[in-house]
């Protein structure tokens, strides 16, 4: 059923495969949670590859891979510490790290390098993001963190506010959520709408949405909203950005319009557009989030090394 | 007894509890010296968040954790390397890494991080040290090593030269030191003394102390001579260093002053401040401290991680 | 028999030792293949204390410490980011390193650092290269696959090509092989051969030699070629390197010149002068030398640790 030898990126998966990957998650939780030891992934050893520092991804990778047992060895910084592999295509590098790993998450600032690597691994391949193009642990994170907060992935109200033509984060997890039964509001500046071609597959899935500026009429019917980042550089008077980037912040009062409690989201880490007066909201998630990506990539860590117990499955 | 959920600083521990740290310490002994194998701390995760990179003290703390049969993440060089955490607050990262370990060994160059990292976290905090305010992991490896040395932290004359004013060390490991029986010698160049609240702190314990410019009449009745850097830049002549260095540099002929053998100490690296001759002295105890250092950490790891066998307490 | 305490160089190494230690590496193939578990290094740790960054051999290191059952702590890049030793001998810092460890693995950008170390070291340190001087760990497991790929190390026509002048791999290897019978061939440009104090040694030993510019011709009767890089830097004219460079390049179509499969390898990575063409080829083995490199390193921890199990003497 679940074949895929490699993992590059959320546009290979199926509902079904989003699903099996999301209950294995569920199941190996008792383990993340200090309820249960499990040494799953003995013997087995993860390269964490990282052409460019992220240490929050980094940091959950190896957690997740020591917490079931397995070992870690890692290249933090591969673009700038490794002089050895100046000048080395990746090809040659994976053909290289291939036979030190059981397993290789590869962070890479080109767009596609996690399916150049693939091509050449005989191991399995974890995109921990690669350039713009995706980071699909990080949607599959969301995805549960969703399922968690809420108890299902369907019938569910999305609001996505910020800059959405330029953060994967939330393209990503638009197209994750569109195997599902859901309706998007997007509420972003004008100039940084979803792309078209995201607003294109959603329209072929029968996806509902809507595209506004107001968001504290989009948070009245929400039970998601994401919360991302306008930078700075990306407006055309970046002078502007205070007025701008206000209008596109969430804060409790704004929260107050919402009919039900919020689920409240953001990829992390935040600075001025999520307040810190939400910390304390029972529907702020996002502290909740970094933990879901520990067991989310956990669980990835034991499909592609083929260790789900038959239990599990 | 000993109910502290975080480590930030000497100031917040009584006799009792480095009494009961450095007695934690010892019966861990045999674990560190190859003697016995404990997998005391099997199962927890230990993350080295520095701030700023401090080799000496990171590698001590791992190798604890490991020997103790647990495991580590590490960000080595967190300011420099990670890029995602630009401009995130201490807070929101300590609220992260949490997810991803049972223990947080926090360096920091800002004087009070540990304390806003304790407020926050939920596992515990153990301040490898911040900015110019503490470094307790220090002054607890010190006084294992003069317990060691000596056979009891009472009683003792404990001379401390060069510069007393802005070496951490010293300064903390006096303020640990008066909590027993001892008296201080303080040797250093004008300007370069021991800060007044300290004095202070040592009058109202009732601590005698001199201070003094003659290193070889205090190394007379010294049981522990501990010798610390005068850095070139802090001098108002930076070319009077040599002069000024050389007087309160320790080497082989000034020891032959003692009245008996000395514990040499230093917290290293040392520069031109402490004589290779003195290397094979048979006080020399600063190429043990490092082991010390070792130890302490891991009685600390199993202390906050409340794993202290009943037969240890 | 064998019984040395350090590894710093080949040139300490007897024919008797280096069939020690591929015996021992043959034997643990098996742990590395995956057939078979051992925790021969459990409770052992090693420091990869690495002066200058160098991602393969630091992972092969600690992939070998690990799936043998050992641990790890590592400093990736000592020289730029431990402020904390800036200023600090070597000596000293390996007196305070040796307490963390079992066994150190050192990189050091100068001349005879490893010897240095060796003299003050009480744990065992192995050389992963110290400047241009010697690198036996790349030795050993160019050696290693050698024994492999021809199922001997004797009665073998050696080609080496490219800059045999600055190249620390061939120079060291032929020094290595010096030890069988082997005869080579040099293969390189005016002003890069190989240098006259090995071909003294060569002599010494009767090993014959023979040089020469034309890379087809010495490939007709060779059982191996190694290839190595030609630095654009080292050219007395720069603009030549394209046509100095493409002389002395493998590619397949030279290959055909062979009179059997020839086993082809590289140190890595590789630039031009080895066509991807190669790759292909069935004696193309230089994606098969960095396991080698895993497996040799593995054996020299369990040597140097003093865990060899009586079976594999």
């Amino acid at each position: 059923m679940f074949n895929l030898k490699h993992l590059t990126g959320l546009k290979n998966l199926t509902r079904a495969d989003i699903e099996y990957i999301l209950n294995v998650a569920r199941n190996l939780e008792s383990v993340f949670a200090g309820q249960k030891v499990s040494r799953i992934l003995e013997n087995r050893v993860l390269a964490t590859l990282f052409y460019e520092p992220s240490t929050r991804t980094r940091l959950s990778f190896e957690s997740a891979m020591i917490r079931l047992g397995g070992s870690v060895i890692s290249v933090a910084d591969a673009q700038r510490t490794s002089s050895a592999w100046k000048g080395e295509t990746l090809p040659d590098t994976i053909r290289t790290v291939e036979n030190y790993a059981d397993i290789i998450a590869l962070r890479h600032f080109e767009v596609g390098a996690a399916e150049t690597a693939a091509q050449y691994s005989r191991v399995p391949i974890l995109n921990a993001g690669d350039g713009s193009n995706e980071h699909p642990t990080q949607t599959l994170l969301d995805m549960l963190t969703i399922l968690k907060e809420r108890g299902t992935l369907d019938g569910l109200n999305i609001v996505m506010v910020g800059d959405l033509k330029h953060t994967r984060s939330t393209n990503s997890l638009a197209l994750g959520l569109s195997n599902f039964d859901v309706a998007f509001t997007f509420v972003n500046p004008p100039g940084f709408s979803t792309s078209q071609w995201i607003l294109d597959i959603l329209k072929e899935r029968g996806i509902p949405y809507t595209q506004t500026e107001n968001l504290s009429e989009a948070v009245h019917d929400a039970d998601v909203v994401y919360v991302c980042r306008i930078q700075k550089e990306r407006l055309e008077s970046p002078e502007d950005y205070h007025k701008i980037a206000g209008s596109y912040a969430l804060n409790r009062s704004i929260l107050e319009n919402a009919s039900k409690v919020v689920t409240v989201m953001h990829h992390l880490p935040r600075v001025g557009e999520l307040a810190e007066d939400v910390d304390s909201y029972p529907g702020a998630a996002y502290f909740r989030q970094p933990y879901n990506g520990m067991v989310v990539r956990g669980a990835l860590l034991t499909i592609f090394l083929n260790r789900v117990p038959e239990e599990y499955k």
